[in-house]
């Protein structure tokens, strides 16, 4: 299937993927004096005395902004938010269809983190979450922490968060399939970008032993000379056994290779040198770090990618609907530590003992149970952990 | 009816009025792959290379923000952004159900002009145009003028313009039906806020020969001690005769009086006061400037308020949904003068010549031609003065 012209043609058919519909009908002159003036007065009195009240009166514990500034999109760079708004719609579409979330595009014109922060700021009482989407690392770092501790609902850049947990769900899988710990195995991640350096702490938060990272120039190691203070950070918590040179020379040995870099970076030669029952998952879009079948004739054990035409595909929409739809549920200030490691929990559980293999590690992006199961674990570990509403 | 609990119920009910819905379906892998990646990137690169193309590709074209920092909603005053997204739900809602209109709630908390200003153009890229609502005067006049310099879309403030359309409607039959002129009538507004300053401007703009304009302490007139600039400024376009002096000395003799200020300022003596077939807007709301019994007892000839319980109601639901679908469907750059002249005449056009009366001078909200034949009349004046995309 040619999807540029099929996504062209349906882009074009429907001018866009969303629309605003109303959830009460206005047929009448008491409708339009019920949800209009005078009567709405009375909702926006309950909300001024009350602001939790929001929730009880408005879409707000349903609506989440999707904010983006175009600066990292897909594999298509700096476009610009106006090119973003496409991603932005469908993303929304996922959202409604897959978590029944209303989200959003928040397209904005602004670049700089502080301009950015203050935009976002200046958005969030409509919504009860914000999900940052395609904003280019290191700056998306800083961005979610300022906001994280400015508002008091959930920021969450799903590139990185998303992510970091359908991997961390897929690992865990993949580990058992190969008999392996993620406390001793050694795991090698190429690409300190967003995704990459998500990916890095949450696996370390649930007790990986052994990463190392790499970016373009080898292995991250404290003292690397003309390290940015973002991969210096990095460098600190990870590499215990201090790897230094290439990518190559980081996964001899390794039980592991994560990549969320660029296509065709890892060799068959590369595959051969790792450990035993090795798991790749190379999720560069839409070339992966190795061809599917050239990791497969290298011996791979478990391979996933990020596309939807081989097994395994590690696909976001696996966990940001159900995080989302979860976290509303309870009103939640954030989504923390704790609900991210649940959501890694359920969607990994969604595959029964039995049915584990190389070929099936992670559930299929149409199955159904996914974002229900996400978003019941989110819910009952921001409830646990505080994060939740009274 | 007691709009008030039936508000209440409505929106807990529902949990706010609005929510965003899928113009497509994603039911399948294919159709995964063409509203979202890898299809996705196509349009994102068409738009990259033309952002004009933003309006064949995505929703731009048919979406409003209708953006408030919550400093004047209704007659509750400033009660914050949050507080105000019932109202703003409720505008989103009517944009939709009158004029196929998707709008989305932006609820600033942010409230300096500058702040306003910079938010509002941050988020401006995904829209075809931008509604501000319910923020206060002055700085209402000064956000609107900076963000429809800055920006390539149409910047409406619907309390301003909106009314105005209606208002001027309104008049334009009424001194029909009365046999004046607008030119040779004297009329007299009262409260020189955002919408009675855009009625002075628009009446000025469609020939009225003899405007006054009062506001707590009277007449305004050039020179009057204590003057805001904004005062100042409608004191020098108007008040030909120089009136001076309290509500009911400028009221003496005048054939309309237009109430945009606050309930029970006009007594029956002082509508007595008037020339003859006076015509009385008492607009004010829930409470007019007069009640209409006591108007109609006076001798008012036409009347008119913001009321849905009485003829002749003055609902800016008349204008904002045709207003904005004529002006998205020609993709206009801005609403000029001549695009609101032209939804003046259509509004006032659909009571035929045989039907007007004191009782009749304007459609009612539900008449089911008004928002074609305002979008209609607004387009082709947008196509005319130039502010339509080629």
């Amino acid at each position: 299937m040619d999807y540029n012209a099929a996504a062209l043609k349906m882009h074009s058919e429907h001018r866009g993927k969303i629309e605003i519909r109303g959830k009460v009908g206005v047929k009448t002159r008491d409708d339009l004096s019920t949800a209009y003036t005078p009567g709405v007065a009375e909702p926006c009195r309950r909300i001024a005395a009350d602001p939790a009240a929001a929730y009880e009166y408005t879409s707000k514990g349903s609506m989440v902004a999707v904010v983006t500034d175009g600066s990292a999109v897909l594999g298509l760079g700096d476009i610009g938010p106006l090119a973003a708004l496409p991603v932005m719609e469908g993303k929304a579409l996922l959202f409604k269809e897959f978590g029944g979330v209303d989200a959003v595009p928040i397209c904005l014109d602004v670049h700089t983190p502080e301009e950015i922060i203050a935009a976002v700021k200046a958005i969030a009482p409509a919504y009860g979450g914000i999900n940052l989407e395609d904003i280019a690392a290191p700056k998306c770092f800083e961005i979610e922490s300022a906001l994280e501790s400015a508002l008091d609902i959930p920021v969450f850049h799903d590139d990185q968060h998303g992510t970091a947990i359908v991997v961390a769900s897929a690992l865990k899988n993949a580990l058992k399939v190969a008999g392996k710990s993620l406390e001793d195995a050694r795991i090698v991640l190429n690409g300190p970008g967003a995704a990459g350096t998500a990916i890095t702490n949450m696996l370390l938060s649930l007790g990986a032993g052994d990463v190392t990272v790499c970016d373009r120039r080898g292995a991250l190691y404290p003292g690397r000379e003309g390290l940015t203070a973002h991969k210096a950070a990095l460098a600190e918590k990870t590499n215990p056994r201090r790897v230094s040179g290439p990518l190559a020379a980081a996964l001899r040995g390794a039980d592991v290779f994560i990549g969320v870099s660029s296509g065709n970076v890892v060799t068959g030669d590369m595959v051969r040198s790792m450990a035993e029952l090795p798991i790749v998952f190379a999720m560069a879009n839409p070339t992966p770090e190795i061809p599917y079948d050239e990791a497969l004739a290298a011996g791979a054990y478990v391979i996933g990618t990020g596309r939807s035409d081989y097994p395994n595909q590690i696909n976001n929409v696996l966990a940001f609907p159900g995080v989302f739809r979860g976290s509303l549920s309870v009103r939640a200030r954030d989504i923390n530590t704790a609900m991210k490691a649940a959501a890694v929990d359920a969607l990994a559980g969604l595959i029964a003992a039995d049915e584990l293999s190389p070929m099936r590690i992670i559930p299929d992006a149409f199955d159904g149970r996914v974002a229900d199961a996400v978003a019941a674990a989110v819910a009952a570990a921001a409830r646990e952990s505080g994060a939740a509403r009274p």
